[in-house]
């Protein structure tokens, strides 16, 4: 059995009876019930994850961003120049990113994974940092032919699942999502079409920020590339072969090694809920490992959490990726737990409680 | 000149160039233009506030919980004896509710105020950690007179005026609001009404959670004390004297004390947002010193913030009061800072920046 197979085998269901044992603590405790509204939610959730309750503080927290490049940027819809992914990966080895100041300061670890970055990544940060997982200088443009090969896109899931199984040996008690790649909310509005069977003008956004032509020129691609390549959704691997990209296969893998190692997944944007729909493609389980960090200004991510049936934590407008929206929602899973451990009880701490008192 | 008049006077507005300095900083940053959303907003509001760009991290970070009873429980407008006020400042003496678990994750401070709590407060912690600061032991009936004088009134927003100066003075660069007291979202129904014009229907909402029968109920209380004291939202003092409660009054001192001093106040739910009314009420210039942490599940609440002019970070259905929601807003604060000091420029890092470029 190969790795990928391996894994999804491995996946089993959230432990029921520790959800439960999270829900009914969360009653006894000095609050009113139900008062902490999605954080009891997300309390219950890594319980039912972690197979016991209190379930372990998700710290330390480790962030995985995956970055890669995508032909489908010769069509045009990004305003962004392809060597912007290079650059950026640059920046994050430098520290100089959005990711690095949220993550130095919520105390998480950066891991860059380059999974098919076009051209070569310069900085003081290059020689030593980066994980080099190349496994294509970038996919093929979605609207000449398949992004990928079959073979290429279950080598990209099994970089994510090494990565989430490295990240958990190192130590790691919660895998937090990251991605970079110009044109990936390209690849992500049709990995959205394909397994939600939504429109691409619902689903395609202005990503970084696009003007209402381009927007309408990216939908045409997406609607394109659809009409093409004719995806079945009950095909992950070769959904990603059509439309890639290589961060959201690996991104998918990432999810199916944190689930498989019961170690909770925080997802950020659009492209983690596009790779969210292609884990659970693989076994719908390994969705109940997830927690939506945020949601994007893009359309298609609530679209994608519909689908998933998630309810993300914060809603602040963000739009930028790399894992910045997972990790400011960070704390809340934290503090979820927190809770569950040092709350005392209304017996306990000698409080009346109207439900056993009326 | 008294500490009240003394403090209004000695507020200023937010510095305008500072918040320019961060705006302009953020379009430099290495990401698309406004991708942080309401991150980039906190930024420019926490610059403005500080009068300096990047501004001081807000940390360390204390959270004060105003604790006092109101004599309109007598109306039967919550389900939990008025006892409970006195056991949860117990409680969060002893470190066992959801402040301390919140505030213990969160690196914050709790400092617990008994500013008109009924009855006598025991625990281990009762003898340390609380500030006795009681004006009077609970409100009088809001439906059957005046609920304090205007002295009383007075009195209790210098509490707040004192001890943000004092937690100021004790280091902390960042005040977070908290409260406690059986009833008090009747109280803050009523300051809601009183200040921005709405119904009673319209902000009166279930606090712990009531049925539909005492819903209704304690909307007629609401509506009769407002009918009996006709309020004058230009005299603070006056509508604090018609409703109260104590609490609400110091969380207004509390937000002057902090804007005087030029700390941004993060406050909670519902009685923060009334007390911000207040505070706004006094001197409209107070309002730019606040944070909005989170949305209540309580309908007066966004009622408040919408007069206010702002807009809740977070909206997590919490609706427990004690400050909790706010703590969990404090790292998107934090975080925000954290980018304007440490994210690299489009040209510091070397990234093609699409605005400069196209």
């Amino acid at each position: 059995m190969d790795l990928l197979a391996e894994t999804v085998a491995a996946i089993v269901a959230p432990d029921a009876q520790a959800r439960t044992a999270a829900a009914e603590r969360l009653d006894r405790m000095t609050k009113p019930r139900g008062s902490l509204g999605q954080v009891e939610d997300v309390a219950v959730t890594l319980s039912g994850i972690a197979g016991t309750c209190p379930p372990p503080i998700p710290e330390p927290a480790a962030v995985a961003v995956f970055a890669a490049d995508h032909g489908v940027h010769a069509q045009g819809v990004s305003p962004w120049p392809q060597e912007v992914t290079a650059q950026m990966v640059g920046n994050f080895l430098a520290g100089g990113a959005v990711v690095n100041a949220f993550a130095r300061r919520l105390g998480a670890e950066v891991c860059i994974v380059d999974v098919g970055v076009a051209g070569s990544i310069e900085g003081p940060g290059a020689a030593m940092g980066l994980l080099p997982r190349r496994i294509a200088p970038a996919t093929a443009d979605m609207t000449a032919g398949p992004a990928l090969t079959r073979a290429q896109a279950q080598a990209a899931v099994e970089v994510g699942i090494e990565t989430a199984r490295d990240l958990v040996a190192a130590g790691n008690r919660c895998l937090v999502t990251g991605d970079m790649g110009i044109a990936n909310t390209t690849a992500a509005a049709a990995l959205i079409c394909a397994f939600t069977g939504t429109t691409p003008a619902a689903a395609t956004g202005r990503g970084t920020g696009i003007d209402d032509a381009m927007l309408a020129h990216k939908t045409a691609v997406v609607a394109a590339a659809l009409e093409r390549h004719e995806p079945d959704p009950r095909d992950p691997l070769g959904v990603l072969a059509a439309f890639g990209g290589l961060e959201h296969a690996a991104l998918a893998g990432f999810v199916l090694g944190g689930a498989a190692l019961r170690v909770p997944v925080l997802l950020d944007g659009v492209n983690a809920g596009a790779a969210a729909l292609v884990a659970g493609a693989f076994t719908p389980t390994a969705v109940g490992y997830c927690v939506a960090g945020h949601r994007s200004a893009e359309p298609g991510h609530a679209l994608a959490l519909a689908h998933l049936g998630l309810e993300p934590l914060l809603d602040l407008g963000m739009r930028l990726g790399e894992g910045t929206g997972a990790l400011l929602a960070l704390p809340v899973l934290q503090a979820a737990v927190q809770a569950l451990l040092d709350v005392a009880t209304f017996d306990a701490a000698g409080v009346a409680d109207k439900d056993e008192t009326t």
